[in-house]
């Protein structure tokens, strides 16, 4: 997506170990313009395939899974994280660990509000290990609901975890896709 | 806001503790048509206030805050929670106790997004004895950023925060205002 490579190569800072930084249009501030453009071609790339429940997990992921649940008129479940292992029975749960933070969270979604009776298409901000994607996907597996695909704003394809998953059949479509980085710069795919 | 106060009453659960629960409209799930609405109806409230940035905190906020953002146009910031003490220069900061959690959070806001050039409509999901409130208006306080109002989803009018807040100058609107919960009902002022 062109304005979102824009955004990334004007404004957007490589920091030591990796981390991008894009908090000035889409981790911390967020342009909400851009936000729309983005769901309106999310919901493009989707069109036709039955999504009908739109699954994110906390904080970042949630404006833009909101954004695109709205446009594609379906609701929008945010798995949470937890440090704490006191879950309760009505939940499904992932162990994730965080390549921004170096730690691991547990991500919970009520039984609730995922069954196999969903179409889900999965929304993250970044898919860099795919470590969040395998810990979202395994919670729909766990539902018995069918992962349409998964809809990520920036793939550090460098990184490897969107081709893996690719390997394995799921549907990845990146909005940006980062080939390399490095302090001097970054070159899209 | 009558779509929203029908779907507490039909949706919305109270646990002990004074606890709402909204998880499956608004708080985990979130009904994105509704989300919309809300939007459109806090943009309706706040017309001709000059309002240029939105402020929420993670994680619950965002989703309403990023849509408000949208239908206003103007971006959306998230204060950032963290447990830890070691805060950058570079930040607001505020500490804040959660009633939901009973835990204490300092939110931070980057002070590269916040300004005394801004107008700031604050905007969460619950007021109950407007802690998080406090903190956001601190954190523009420190900006030197004008604070225009603040956007509530579901006010607990008997727990005294918004009043206490509104008796002080802020002007608060929220969707929903609820005078009294018990465990066999809740009422709306």
């Amino acid at each position: 997506m062109k304005e979102l490579e824009e955004r990334i190569l004007s404004e957007g800072r490589v920091l030591p170990g990796g981390v991008l930084k894009v908090d000035g249009f889409l981790n911390h501030m967020i342009d909400t313009t851009l936000l729309h453009d983005m769901a309106v071609e999310i919901s493009r790339l989707f069109e036709g395939c039955g999504v009908n429940k739109i699954l994110t997990v906390e904080a970042s992921g949630i404006a833009l899974a909101g954004m695109a649940g709205f446009v594609m008129r379906c609701p929008m479940v945010f798995a949470k994280k937890s440090r704490t292992s006191n879950i309760s029975a009505d939940v499904y749960t992932a162990r994730v660990q965080s390549f921004t933070h170096g730690n691991t969270n547990t991500l919970m979604v009520s039984k609730n509000y995922l069954s196999d009776s969903d179409k889900v298409l999965i929304i993250d901000d970044f898919l860099a290990t795919g470590a969040a994607l395998i810990g979202l996907r395994d919670i729909c597996c766990q539902a018995g609901a069918e992962v349409v695909g998964a809809a990520i704003s920036i793939e550090k394809v460098f990184q490897g975890g969107g081709d893996r998953l690719r390997s394995e059949g799921l549907r990845i479509e990146s909005l940006a896709r980062i080939a390399s980085m490095t302090d001097t710069g970054l070159e899209f795919c």
